[in-house]
C-alpha cells in the first residue's frame, strides 16, 4: 500500500540520513565481473531525489567500467547514528556544463585543481531504482523504497515529478 | 616490486583500518545484474589475513544470491578516521559447526536469539583477492593490495601461509 504522505515522509528520510555524509561507497563492476568500491565526496548541498551525483574525472577507470557495465550501488555509512543506506541504480556520465557549474563545490577544488576548467571533469549520475536504509543495524528488517521511473515517458526524471512512480514495499 | 615486509605492513594497514568498524557493507548482485548493499556485523576480533567471515540466516536472500553470483564487494567507512576500504572477492556459505563456533561473539545474539542452536545459521566466508585503502581521502590515489592465492594447489587458504603470493601493486 502506498500514498504520497508516505512516499514523501520515505524520501525525507533517506535525505536525512545521507544529508551529513561526506564519503559514499560508489561499488562498480569491472570487465572479469568483480566488484570495485571507492569513497566519493558526496553532494551533501544537493537534496535527494532519486538521483544522486558526483564529479569525477571522465578517464577515470571507473567511468571506463561504468560505460561497459551501468549497474552501481552507492552506500552510506554513518557509524555514528547506526544509520545505513543503500542505494541501487544505474550509473552514466554527464559532461554538460551548466549542470557542473549548478552542482559544483569549493571544497571539490581538492580533488579538481583547475575546478570547472579541468577538461577531464565530467559528473557521475547516478539513477536510483531501489533505497534501502538501516536506522538501527541490530534490526534484520530493511526499509525499502522503490523509485520505479515513468519508463513509458523515455525521460530520466532528474526529480519526483509526475512522471514517477514511488512505491513503498 | 615485492618484498616479505612490505606485505607484511600492508596487512597490517588493512587489519588496522578495519579492526574498530562494527558494520561493513556487503554488496551482491542479485538475479536481474543489479547490486544490493546492506550492513553485516564485523568479527571486529578476527584478524584480517586475506579472508573475512560473517553471521548469516543460511536461508537469506543474500545467501541466495551469492550461490547464483559469488563475486561480492565489501566496503569499511571509518568517517571519524577518513579511512575507507574495499575488499573485492568471491562469497561462499560455510556452515561447519566448529567454524561457526570458533568465530561467535555474544553481541551476535542481537540478530540469533538461539545462538548456536538456530537450525538457519552459517557463515558467509568471503575470499579476499584485492584490499584497497584510502586513509585520506581527499587524496585521489588509493592503495592497493592484490592477494593472489595459490590456484595451483587447490586450497582456499584461510591464512597468509607459503602457499600464497602476495603482490603489492
Amino acid at each position: 500500500m502506498t500514498n504520497a504522505n508516505e512516499n514523501s515522509e520515505s524520501i525525507k528520510k533517506i535525505r536525512d540520513l545521507i544529508k551529513d555524509i561526506e564519503y559514499a561507497m560508489l561499488t562498480t563492476i569491472d570487465s572479469e565481473g568483480k566488484l570495485h568500491s571507492r569513497p566519493m565526496a558526496t553532494n551533501r548541498e544537493v537534496e535527494f531525489n532519486g538521483d544522486v551525483w558526483f564529479f569525477t574525472y571522465a578517464s577515470s577507470l571507473k567511468v571506463n567500467e561504468i560505460n561497459n557495465r551501468h549497474e552501481v550501488n552507492v552506500s552510506y555509512a554513518a557509524p555514528n547514528k547506526n544509520s545505513y543506506v543503500s542505494l541501487t541504480g544505474t550509473a552514466e556520465i554527464i559532461r554538460d556544463k551548466d549542470k557542473l557549474k549548478e552542482l559544483w563545490q569549493p571544497q571539490l577544488k581538492a580533488w579538481f585543481p583547475k575546478e570547472l576548467d579541468e577538461p577531464d571533469i565530467g559528473l557521475l549520475k547516478v539513477t536510483v531504482e531501489k533505497a534501502e536504509y538501516w536506522d538501527s543495524p541490530a534490526s534484520l528488517v530493511a526499509n525499502t523504497i522503490g523509485l520505479v521511473k515513468a519508463i513509458a515517458t523515455g525521460k530520466s526524471a532528474t526529480n519526483m515529478g509526475e512522471h514517477e512512480k514511488v512505491e513503498l514495499k
